[in-house]
C-alpha cells in the first residue's frame, strides 16, 4: 500500500508495550500487598537500600501491608548506589533458596536495577551477568516497586544497571520481561530526600529526556512536543522541589515526568543517542559519584562537541524549552545560548558542572575513554564517538 | 507521612494502566495473526465497517496472516459512524454461537467502538447495554485493532460509545477489560481517507486534548505541558494531512498524538471536563454528522460561555498553543484570541463551526438540551451544566 505515499517517510517504525500498572499518590504504599497478590505473588523478596526506608517507617508499613494479605516475606537491604553484582548474586540464591516468587523493589532507582537483576537472574541457569553483556531478558520473576526517588525512570521501564565489581565495569540490560508489573508512586515519600539528591535526580530525568530528543530522524513533531513538554515541566517544578523536597506539587509533578521520560512514550519512532549515558558512567563507575551529578557535567560537554551536527535542532531545543530568542540571521549563537542555560540552570541548583566541582581529575580522562566498548561503529547515534572524541567531551567539562 | 508536607496537595491521586501492545508503522497489519496468537486468541471475529477495507485489500492482507497463523476466523462487516446497538446484538450471538474468543476490529473508533462492545456482550449473561448504563465491563473477549483512521483514541482506551436504535440514546461504556490487548497502528492505511474526514478525526483528537486541559485541578504542569504539546503537533501536522492524506510523516505525527491524547497519559491526576463529548453526542446521534464535526461547531461555544470561570487557563492556552502575545493589562483579551484562533484554525480545515453549516436547526435546541441526562449535579466539571446552559451553548453556535 506504501504506493499511495509520496516523498520520504521519516518516523522509524516501533513498538510501545508499557503494561506497568501505575498506583500514583498519598498513602498507595498501603496498597502494596494487593498489588503483589493481584500480579500472582505468593512470597516476596523485599529489597531495598541503606536505613531511610526503615527510619521513615515505610519498610513497617510495606511489611503490614504484606501481612495482611497474608503474603509471606524475606528481607534483602545493603543496595548501594551504583548497584553491584555482588548483592546480585546474593538476592538470586536466596530466591532459589527460600523459592521466592516476587521481588518487591523499595527505593529508588539502583534498588529497582538491583531487584530486576535478581529476578532475571533467579529463573537463568547461567550467569545473570549474561544480560549484561548483551543477552536479551525473556524470563524473569515479577517485579514490582514502590519509588522513593523520581530519577532513574526505572519503574516505568525495561531496563537495569549494575556496576561489576571486579573492573568496575558497568553495563545495562533490558527486556519487557523486567518491567515492574506495577509501581507505586508517591510524591510523600521524597519529602525527606537531601536537597542535592532531588537535584541529581531530575538531571538525570532532563538527561533521559535530551538523550531522545538530540536524533537524527526528521518530522517527528509528536515526540519533540513531548519531550519539550516535560523538560519545561522539569524547568518550572526542579528549583521548587530543591528548594524545598517537601513541596509536594512539585513533586508530583516530577515524579510522572520522570516516569514518562523513561517508559518511552516521548522517544518512540526516532534514533536515540545515548552516548551521555555511556560516557558518564565511567565518572560514577571511577568516583562513585550520583549518576545524576554526573550528567550534569557530562551533557554540555556533549553538547558543545556535537551541536554544529545539527545547530537548528539545538536552536529548536533553546527557543522552545529555554525561550532565546531565535537569532534567524546567527541560530549557532541561539543554540549555544541554550546550552548556557541549560548549564546555568544546573549550576543554580547546586549541581557540579566540571570536573573539578565533582572530583574528577584530568589524568583520569585516558583510562576512562579507552574503558568504553565502542564496538565497531562508536557509542551514540546523533553523532557516533569513538575514544578520541570522547577525551575532547571530557576536556571540555575539566 | 503527610506531616512532611506542607501547603495543599493539588494533584489527584489515580491509577494509570496500558496494558496495549502497540505495533506502529509501515506494514504492520501483516503482523495481526502473530499478535492474534500471543495473545490468546484461537478463533477470530473479524469486525469492520464498509467496503473501504475491502478495496484496499487491507481485510485480505488480514485474512491472509490469519491463515499463515492458523486460526480460524469469521467477519461481520457493516458498522456505520456512530455505531448502532442492532449490530452489537447481532455480533454478541454470532461470538456465542461460533464459540469465538477473540474480537479483531479493522476500522477506525466506530468499528472499534462495536468490537468493545461485543466482546464485553459475548461474556455478560444479561443485556450489553447494561454496560452503557454505568455497569462498569469487568469482564470481555480479548479484542486487537488495526485502526485505519486517527481519531476517537479508542486503540488505546478502555471506553465504547454505542447508540441505542430506540431513542437514538448515544451512552458510553468503560473498563480495563476492553483495552485492545493489542493495536496495528500503520499510517500508510490512513493515505486514501477523504480529506474531510481526516479533518474530522483531527478535530477529535484535538477535543479530547482540551477536554483533559480545562480542568480546577492546579499545578499539573506535568499534563498541562504534555497536552499543550500534543495540541501544538495537531496544529502542525493536521493541515499538511489534510491537504495531502498521503503525507506520510503528517499522519504518523498524529496517529501517535491520537493514540497519547486518549489513554490518558496526559490525562491523569487532574478533573477532566466531558461536557462538550455530551452535548455534541446529541448533535451526531439527531444528524448523524461526524463526531469531530460536531466538536468543531460546540468546543468554541463551550468555551465562549465558560472562560470566564478561569480566564488565566484560557490565556494561557492561547499564549502556549497558539503563540498569542499575553495581554497583561487584559487577559481576557488573550483568552478570547485563543477561541478564535481555535475556531479559524478548524474553519481553515473545511470543518464546520456553526448549526447551519452543520446543517442544524435551531428549533431541535430543547430537544437536544433536555435529552441529555445531567444527573443531580449536571455534566461536565470544569463549569458544572444544566439544560439552560447547555441551551445556551447550542445557540452560541447557531
Amino acid at each position: 500500500m506504501n504506493k499511495n505515499f509520496k516523498g520520504e517517510n521519516k518516523m522509524l517504525n516501533f513498538t510501545f508495550y508499557s503494561p506497568t500498572y501505575f498506583a500514583f499518590g498519598k498513602g498507595k504504599q498501603e496498597e502494596a500487598g494487593k498489588l503483589v497478590s493481584r500480579f500472582g505473588g505468593h512470597k516476596v523478596l523485599i529489597h531495598y537500600g541503606g536505613g531511610s526506608v526503615k527510619r521513615s517507617g515505610l519498610l513497617d508499613a510495606v511489611c503490614a501491608s504484606l501481612q495482611k494479605e497474608n503474603l509471606p516475606y524475606l528481607e534483602l537491604g545493603g543496595v548501594k548506589p551504583n548497584p553491584r553484582s555482588g548483592l546480585v548474586y546474593e538476592g538470586i540464591e536466596l530466591c532459589r533458596k527460600e523459592q521466592v516468587d516476587f521481588i518487591l523493589a523499595v527505593g529508588g532507582g539502583s534498588t529497582i536495577d538491583s531487584a530486576k537483576a535478581i529476578a532475571a537472574g533467579a529463573v537463568y541457569a547461567g550467569d545473570f551477568w549474561d544480560f549484561y553483556e548483551g543477552k536479551l531478558i525473556e524470563h524473569a520473576l515479577p517485579v514490582g516497586t514502590i519509588l522513593t526517588i523520581p530519577a532513574a525512570g526505572s519503574e516505568g521501564s525495561p531496563d537495569s544497571v549494575i556496576t561489576k565489581e571486579e573492573g568496575m565495569l558497568k553495563r545495562g540490560a533490558t527486556g519487557d520481561a523486567i518491567r515492574p508489573c506495577f509501581s507505586i508512586l508517591n510524591p510523600e515519600l521524597t519529602a525527606t530526600l537531601p536537597k542535592y539528591q532531588v537535584a541529581c535526580g531530575g538531571a538525570d530525568i532532563m538527561a533521559h529526556i535530551m538523550e531522545r530528543y538530540f536524533t537524527n530522524t526528521k518530522e517527528v513533531e509528536v515526540t519533540d512536543r513531548l519531550c519539550e513538554g516535560l523538560f519545561c515541566t522539569m524547568l518550572k517544578e526542579l528549583p521548587k522541589a530543591v528548594r524545598n523536597p517537601a513541596d509536594y506539587d512539585a513533586q508530583a509533578n516530577i515524579m510522572w515526568a520522570g516516569m514518562t521520560a523513561h517508559n518511552n512514550v516521548v522517544g518512540v519512532g526516532r534514533e536515540q543517542d545515548w552516548a551521555s549515558h555511556n560516557i558518564e558512567h565511567e565518572l560514577s563507575a571511577l568516583y562513585d559519584c550520583a549518576h545524576g551529578a554526573g550528567l550534569s557535567v557530562i551533557f554540555p560537554a556533549w553538547m558543545r562537541y556535537v551541536y554544529k551536527h545539527d545547530v537548528m535542532r539545538f536552536a529548536q531545543f533553546a527557543a522552545r524549552v529555554f525561550g532565546v530568542t531565535m537569532d534567524f540571521q546567527n541560530p549557532e549563537e541561539t543554540a549555544l545560548e541554550g546550552i548556557c542555560r541549560l548549564q546555568n540552570f544546573w549550576s543554580s541548583l547546586g549541581l557540579p558542572v566540571s570536573f573539578g566541582e565533582l572530583g574528577a581529575k584530568e589524568e583520569d580522562i585516558s583510562f576512562m575513554a579507552e574503558n568504553i566498548a565502542y564496538g565497531e561503529t562508536g557509542i551514540g547515534n546523533f553523532v557516533k564517538l569513538k575514544a578520541e572524541d570522547v577525551k575532547e567531551i571530557y576536556r571540555l567539562a575539566l
